[in-house]
């Protein structure tokens, strides 16, 4: 497969929401495509320190994610990339295209001058804490949400 | 006790990188103060998207957080506060500031339109796990870094 990664478009948006709600964990939670998506795009695009990516296979996007360039003072003033909302196409998973997601990921937080790579994964999501285990991560840190 | 949060500046910095050191999970990773703090210090005040905030109490710097603002398309286009480097000085811990600083951290998300507030914390730490789980927080996520 040919796969094409590049920062997202405003066009590209309705499929990419499609893509975040296509997953038993996050479905109800993201909402159809509308306004408040368009609204988050346009502070996405806006942001220096935010790149939304898509994968495309054939013309067609197969995958998202975003990636957040955070500096910091800790770990001797390193900078951090925050990876979140990574998905690939239901009917293409297991073939290796999240594993080439999350390398593009890296490259572009060691191209930022990030030495740290950080994400959470919800606890029901056991397959995808072995896959982020297998790209050599650390399962170190339990993560906290709180609605404000 | 009179506490003032305001955003950190740059003479600050020495106190903060103490703080932030004087930590058994963090001592050994955060390093001397020198320039790659400062170098990181410059980076977090030019982003708008980040705030390095202290508390201080009769003029004395006693803690910090840094705050992230993350714009997204997930959640119905929610923003989101992550957390990092909280620290309270280790002769203050148990008075009930670091609950203070936590809020003002939500009170700053709410104000910046964040939908939700987000951090982690190292596994080894069970005591900072309570209290974030005392303030509503929900253990919800697994925490994975890798060194990039």
């Amino acid at each position: 497969m040919d796969l094409n990664f590049r920062e997202a478009e405003r066009d590209d948006l309705e499929r990419i929401v499609e893509l975040i709600a296509d997953d038993a964990v996050a479905a109800a939670r993201t909402g159809s495509y509308g306004e408040l998506h368009i609204k988050g795009f346009e502070a996405v695009t806006a942001s220096p320190d935010n790149e939304l990516v898509v994968v495309e296979a054939d013309g067609e996007v197969i995958g998202v994610m975003q990636l957040t360039f955070i500096p910091g003072i800790s770990r001797n003033g390193a900078s951090r990339l925050l990876v979140e909302a990574v998905r690939v196409s239901s009917e293409l998973r297991g073939q290796g295209i999240g594993r080439l997601l999350m390398e593009h990921a890296h490259e572009r937080g060691r191209a930022r001058g990030c030495a740290l790579a950080q994400l959470t994964s919800d606890k029901q999501r056991s397959e995808a804490h072995r896959f982020y285990r297998s790209l050599g991560y650390e399962q170190s840190h339990e993560g906290f949400k709180l609605p404000l």
